[in-house]
């Protein structure tokens, strides 16, 4: 179905409908000018947004709407943990241009309710609107904590053990993965109409992914980190200074040293990398550490806590100590597997760099 | 200075590095996983959102960035008055192509922060991303209110008075006079390129706005209108529904009208319009009325009040009583000049129609 045939509001009341508020927090959801949310007494209020461009952040050509509705969500939820929050609300917006159906959007839905649902949080409002070029999301996550136990990034101290959720650099090698893939398709699709055969009279394109799926997850359906937020709730360890890793491990440790006025020293050996990882890096003729510090996207959450909570952090599983905060005139420095010693860079991920 | 000379971080802290944090629940602005808040007990939270997009909602052939800032943080702001609040906190996140210099993006935050501060509104964040395409502006406004002080859509009653401030049409009829300047400017552009000329040896355009000066302030420079919410609180009125006109009246009549589940009738005399409006409708060969109901933008605010209220609502300068609500089997009916009825229709604005 075509979305002119909604309109607007159409389109706003058939995605919306049939949503239902879980919340006590949340006194209204979408319909008004505003939403209006109680939150208890004593409870401060968390704010995150994040801005999703189609050909900057995602590829319609391989993502599935459902998969990007669900990562779409997924990247805010991280952000309310990575400050020890507990996600509440959410709103989204879309720009749409009319190649998409009512069916794309409602795939799209699908995806940001399932991780809505599985975190606890409620879709209350947003804005669509025609687009004249590509998709655009842009999504706002609310969540809450007790003042006492929201982590910033600037409380790191000298000494501090750093930790690691999960494994990094997956994501971005299921990336590579992917635009392999598409180079492969375009490529063959490219020599078909050199033949004078039509697209569709070719045979379905299968993509090779054997023993890659592990890194295909990763790209295509992250996980806010949840568990790692209530395991350390559980063994009554609060972070120092904690934050997601979206950009790469090397430019987070750059923001919390950064702020929080001191160095660090991590270990190359120490930085978890699951094995599918290690195995595309080394076939791809690409640096595996490199991957894991510059890489982005994983979506694991990055931490200090005082060095008396080694042994409760190190019994906390998928949790990694991979080095320690130094103060701030020792720098940044990856110890390598040799022994040698490199200042780290935060490289990241700077899109606007990369467009010029 | 390009956009890519700073990168992602340094644009960001360029444009954010001397905003002051003014509201004492602004707790943490920009820098962090997430902004922290922290209100008042007792007090509810409000969040709206609008997603602005390039060749959909504004033309950069005649807005002026800064203008372009002031009126996509008006547009939230409006909506949190709309509901009987007060703003006090806004992220915004900005999609920009190369095309854009630093300059360009300092002047949107300009205009930005000179309706922040003139409506006591904290920027606490947001995100910077490359566009491949046009330029998105997506901005989040947080407010809060008194839960016993908060208007809704669906609280309109059979014999409220319906009420509106300022004047109707103004925005549209602003927009129609940018859309005839920018006509006569792209043809004479072409027509100096059929002569071989090159368009910067043209003699500077002079658009002709001379007597509509009003229609443009009213498209380009909106105000929301904190000042009407302040006179009703001096008052002592609580609106029983209230909104803001950003679709057109009708449109929001229609959306007071169904979920407060009553109909209304507006009498067609009783239509606020500047002498500007009017005139240029003429001009145009356009009804005054039609651009008065179906328009848009002019966020102004719509609300019922109870009949016993009617002194002191029209004590209030710049609010007209327009008509009144009345039962749902009676529908929405305007009374026109010539004392004929007709029904009310809610063709509003809808983007995703005209773009089919």
């Amino acid at each position: 179905m075509e979305i002119a045939a909604l309109g607007e509001f159409g389109l706003i009341s058939r995605l919306t409908k049939d949503i239902e508020l879980k919340n006590p927090e949340t006194k209204r959801g979408a319909g008004d000018d505003c939403a209006v949310l109680a939150f208890d007494a004593g409870r401060q209020v968390l704010v995150t947004t994040d801005l999703l461009l189609e050909g900057v952040h995602f590829d319609l050509q391989y993502v599935p709407l459902k998969h990007l509705g669900y990562k779409s969500a997924m990247v805010n939820l991280s952000d309310i943990y990575a400050m020890n929050g507990r996600p509440r609300q959410m709103t989204v917006s879309l720009g749409l241009s009319n190649r998409f159906t009512v069916e794309d959007i409602e795939a799209f839905y699908e995806g940001l309710r399932l991780a809505c649902e599985a975190h606890g949080c409620d879709i209350v409002g947003g804005d669509t609107s025609a687009s004249l070029t590509g998709m655009t999301i842009s999504i706002t996550c609310i969540g809450d904590a007790r003042p006492e136990d929201i982590v910033y990034r600037d409380g790191a101290k000298a000494t501090d053990l750093i930790c690691v959720s999960g494994d990094l650099g997956a994501a971005y090698m299921g990336l590579q993965l992917l635009e392999r893939e598409k180079t492969v398709y375009n490529q063959q699709l490219r020599e078909a109409q050199q033949r004078g055969e039509k697209p569709e009279d070719l045979p379905a394109f299968e993509p090779d992914f054997t023993g890659h799926e592990y890194l295909l997850e990763r790209q295509l359906k992250p996980e806010a980190r949840k568990d790692i937020i209530e395991a350390l709730a559980k063994e009554g360890v609060r972070p120092t200074a904690m934050m997601d890793i979206s950009d790469g491990l090397s430019s987070e440790l750059f923001h919390i040293c950064t702020q929080s006025h001191t160095g660090c020293r991590v270990y190359e050996e120490r930085i978890p990398l699951d094995y599918q990882t290690a195995s595309l890096a080394e076939e791809l003729n690409m640096n595996v550490t490199t991957c894991a510090l510059n890489g982005g996207e994983d979506y694991e959450l990055l931490f200090t806590v005082p060095l008396t909570m080694h042994d409760r952090v190190a019994a906390i599983p998928g949790v990694k100590v991979i080095g320690h905060i130094t103060k701030p005139e020792l720098g940044l420095q990856l110890v390598c597997r040799d022994g040698v010693e490199m200042a780290l860079k935060a490289q990241g991920w700077n899109p606007l760099k990369h467009e010029k």
